[in-house]
């Protein structure tokens, strides 16, 4: 067989696998119960490899927060002092088997939810994770007010949602997934549909089971208000997804795509786990009040295994409210999801469109077709402040870079004797 | 003043009054405690007034079963002689302050949601209601089974998601619709994000509480698995803001449209309550399996309330996930959206669509419009079955004949010592 057709071919059962996925959110533990060998002062974070000195502001601030959050130093400049000496490690959550939004610090008692593999035939029980952040959280802020909100959302909220999630046996996210995309999500920057269904599914467990408490009703309450939560679930989900192709010999089909505020990185499932790296872009998008494009750092965050798994901007013709956040027009919605669909493989089965007449999400990033036509991912992103710990300042679309693609065909090509 | 400008003064004053409605569900009982003049025997139901004989299979059905449901008699022929010899009275829910989708039958028990305005100056505290019947349920079937259900429904549940809905007081119906609106809901025949907000809303409660137990445990389940739910509390929103203006001399503008399986009728602010009817529309749409359009009775509902109050179908293009029940595309929900436009005197403020770039939903139907342009008004709709108990058998669209409308305006303008 022709290397074009063993491709095809490979590319094909990529595409039969990232759809055949379906996960489900069993459990919500801390980082250090499911990563079983995270050190005792290791740190996850997002994006590909890099070391302290090398990260952006936000990220610095978020990892120094982490530190404090675990009380394994009691200052700023005692926490800068562990990291510079190396006291502290730090490892990507996509090399953890997890993934985590924005700045995506993890550490060792941060919770995560744990989502099970319940659609491939031979990955079942596989699992993956995604950070559980408070919502409206600032994981760059270390004032003490905030660390003691995050502290009691770890110790107070999440052992009593690991007990309704339990009670409930767990939740279909590939179900409410495929609703919520009908009701205008597009699962990174807009999950409030989905938020709604998934706490909504659990009212009548609480009613059942007799669970209650403040805790847990304060939870909710944040959960709710917040509406991103179900981000977590559906970045874990892609992770999930991405996974179980995440070694396909030939296939040149993109199973991970993730910036950490220096470097944007793909992944090929032709290549295996080598990252593919060029500087992060900046995100063009509507900034808040007061700031302007001088103050946002470069791109961050795992969100991109969304886009990888066919989410998130992939499927932002299904948004249209979107749009006030990120200062584009529905057009350019129906537009991004219709380009989107010249650089994939694979049309999702369960997850459709409405507004396109119920064409499926665009799944499977063929980074051949981004080199040869020229048309790279668009991801959804927060514009993140480039000063430690000021936070987002706004959300906007991003382009990974073609430098990612060409370097990851380059190798592709190169490992099989061709060039 | 001349008549042309003072209607044109009466028609802005009907939509900053509609407009500014907001509606709060407050409670869940019985009618019979809501509207404290229904008789011992007497039942309520969608559309204009109409005689027990004149009524069309579907409602007769609902009708004979709801004889049934409150054990005034305890077979169908029994029931029919008591209607036959008129001891039991039919009202229209219109004229009760209420309304209800499809056959629209309420008897004394039946339970219903009860809102209150909370927005328009003038009418704080007044109320309006819907029926709440059990998500999935046949109104027109009265076997011993069904008949069950519903009393289950009515003893267990009801009053459980009334102690609920208390503790947590109350849900902002009006908060609920705006957010549902960008989640792909049109509030009559797509409801799902909206029912998962409302669900939601409660979850915290039901843990803060400690309100729990099997039967509320079921009933809430119902109305997920149902999605229909909130059609009931959108339907009541709308007719408590429509209930505002239901006189406002000299305005042209619709205050309610309703089917009753026979008649549709229409009234306007400037005509009071004098409903003014044509023979009611046939629906088009999509039928499920194993029907033809033969099998179609006419159209009946109190639905259209929610289109006279701009939403239901005259925010089509803000559900396009719709169009696979309706049998339309999404390009026709942007055009009938768009329609509507050319037929109403304002554009909700807070009811907005982000596939029209968030423009506010056409509200205010005037009836000179639709005379001049002859664009009809569209409503979503429930196709049912002809026969006395077969219950709904597709749903699509109809629209409101024109009859109605120069009708009403000619009782208007002879009102007013013209022609």
């Amino acid at each position: 067989m022709r290397l074009a057709e063993r491709i095809d071919h490979a590319n094909a059962e990529v595409a039969r696998r990232l759809t055949a996925s379906r996960a489900r959110w069993v459990d919500v533990r801390p980082l250090r119960d499911v990563v079983l060998d995270l050190g005792a002062y290791e740190l996850t974070h997002s994006g590909p490899p890099l070391l302290w000195r090398e990260m952006g502001g936000a990220q610095r601030g978020a990892v120094i927060a982490a530190v404090l959050f675990e009380g394994w130093a009691s200052t700023p400049s005692e926490a800068r002092g562990m990291l510079d000496r190396a006291e502290v490690t730090l490892r990507p959550n996509h090399h953890a088997g997890g993934v985590g939004a924005s700045t995506g610090v993890g550490s060792p008692t941060t919770p995560v939810c744990v989502l099970e593999e319940r659609g491939v035939s031979d990955r079942q029980g596989a699992q993956s994770w995604a950070l559980l952040e408070l919502p409206g959280a600032n994981p760059g802020a270390h004032d003490a007010e905030s660390l003691a909100g995050r502290r009691r959302w770890r110790d107070g909220f999440t052992p009593a949602l690991a007990k309704a999630l339990s009670a409930a046996g767990g939740v279909d996210v590939d179900a409410v997934v495929a609703r919520a995309l009908h009701m205008g999500d597009e699962m990174v920057h807009r999950t409030g549909a989905a938020t709604a269904l998934t706490v909504a599914a659990l009212a009548p467990t609480l009613a059942r089971a007799g669970l209650g408490g403040a805790e847990l009703a304060a939870g909710l309450d944040a959960l709710l208000e917040g509406e991103g939560f179900f981000g977590a679930l559906a970045l874990a989900a892609a992770k999930l997804a991405c996974d179980g192709v995440r070694s396909v010999d030939d296939s040149t089909v993109v199973t991970a795509m993730s910036r950490n505020g220096a470097r944007c990185g793909v992944r090929l499932a032709g290549t295996g786990d080598k990252w593919f790296t060029a500087t992060a872009p900046t995100v063009k998008g509507l900034l808040l009040d007061g700031y302007d494009e001088d103050d946002a750092g470069r791109d961050l965050g795992d969100s991109a295994i969304a886009e990888t798994a066919g989410l998130g901007a992939f499927v932002l013709a299904g948004a249209p409210a979107l749009h006030a956040r990120l200062g584009t027009r529905s057009a350019d919605g129906l537009r991004v999801t219709r380009d989107m669909g010249e650089v994939t493989v694979a049309r999702h089965p369960r997850y459709t469109l409405p507004a396109l007449e119920f064409a499926g999400a665009p799944v499977g990033i063929d980074a051949r077709r981004v080199v040869d036509t020229g048309i790279l991912p668009v991801i959804g992103a927060a514009i993140v402040h480039r000063e430690p710990g000021r936070g987002a300042i706004g959300a906007g679309l991003a382009r990974v870079p073609m430098g990612c693609f060409t370097a990851a065909i380059e190798q592709f090509a190169e490992d099989r004797g061709i060039r």
